[in-house]
């Protein structure tokens, strides 16, 4: 997506930090404490404008959410909405993925979710890639074993790349749908970007991929 | 595919021994006596009126292919195309295809190739799909390890259900698109069905999936 520069963004982050969490390193290992229960954690890499991870903790009280957003530009409109939404299950990180294993232990987390990743379409790029077998290696490690990634998207080049990689890592399809909207998934939560371009009549891919124990 | 009866196939089918292998139990474990060279042999399972197998065989004269059919008023029409194609490397066997392990030994067959097989799409006929578990097994019993499964299809369901059972039976995905016509795949070889439904703006769905040692 475009980014703006937004030089007051980074006050605003820290204003709030009961929405956006401060020194999530200090939390590695003991994220029900930051939620006060024992609900299972999902979370969102690459979470945008906020939408999805919103609206799923919206239609699923019982599961704590946390949306991963680097770019500080980006999370003040998801913190926007949590502000709007006064949802007690939901938060946000303003770090960068490569080091979620900084933040996360073993377990931690208990389902990934992906959405509309950047596709990164030149091989030199294979790396920054979400579904790149370094990431995977890291949703794996703060994970139970046998934990799943779900990841929507309306890149054929970025399915096809993904699929072969969660094959490669010895991951197991559990759900694939290659026109979901078309489907009879129920339960689908929407983007931003996916009310977008489904619009368009593109297809949306979605998959859940297992890590086997 | 609308099936004839044509109470003349059985006769035309035993005078071209040559073209259609009788007895090919006699054959398990010495294929390479029937094609007269050590050249590596892929089967296609369901191979209809016989177009991919014959112009792979044109095309890889350095491959032995054996199309398998079990309807013999279809592999008449497959039989006339290799008439008339004159190919010393390229035969039919007019058997069921859940009897392999009856024609072939372990590592008798290189690749077994899959097109545009019969979708089954009620789950009580799942069985009957050719990427069900149980004919996995089969083509895994006659290759030697690390084979190969190339499949295509313009049927999004079992499409999706065949990259499920292949990664519940442990395959590598080593290919995959989901537009192949719109690829940069070359040497693409179609089936007469291919044909027909490509030009109506189908699209066809690839996959190469290798069992894992």
């Amino acid at each position: 997506m475009r980014l703006r520069h937004k030089p007051w963004a980074r006050e605003k982050i820290e204003a709030y930090p009961q929405y956006i969490v401060p020194k999530p390193e200090d939390h590695k290992g003991d994220w029900k404490q930051v939620f006060n229960n024992d609900n299972p954690l999902y979370i969102e890499v690459g979470t945008g404008k906020g939408q999805f991870v919103t609206e799923m903790a919206k239609a699923h009280p019982d599961v704590n959410f946390l949306g991963i957003e680097l770019y500080e530009s980006v999370i003040v409109t998801a913190l926007d909405r949590l502000i709007e939404a006064e949802l007690p299950n939901v938060k946000l990180l303003n770090v960068d993925a490569k080091n979620l294993d900084q933040y996360f232990a073993k377990g931690d987390v208990s389902r990934v979710y992906l959405n509309f990743s950047d596709p990164w379409p030149k091989k030199r790029h294979e790396k920054r890639r979400l579904t790149y077998r370094s990431f995977l290696k890291l949703y794996e490690d703060i994970m139970p074993d046998g934990g799943e990634v779900h990841f929507k998207t309306d890149n054929q080049g970025l399915f096809e790349y993904s699929l072969k990689s969660f094959s490669a890592y010895g991951m197991l399809l559990t759900f694939l749908s290659l026109d979901l909207h078309k489907s009879d998934y129920e339960g689908n939560i929407m983007t931003e970007y996916e009310e977008k371009f489904s619009q368009r009549g593109q297809r949306i891919y979605r998959v859940e991929a297992q890590f086997r124990s």
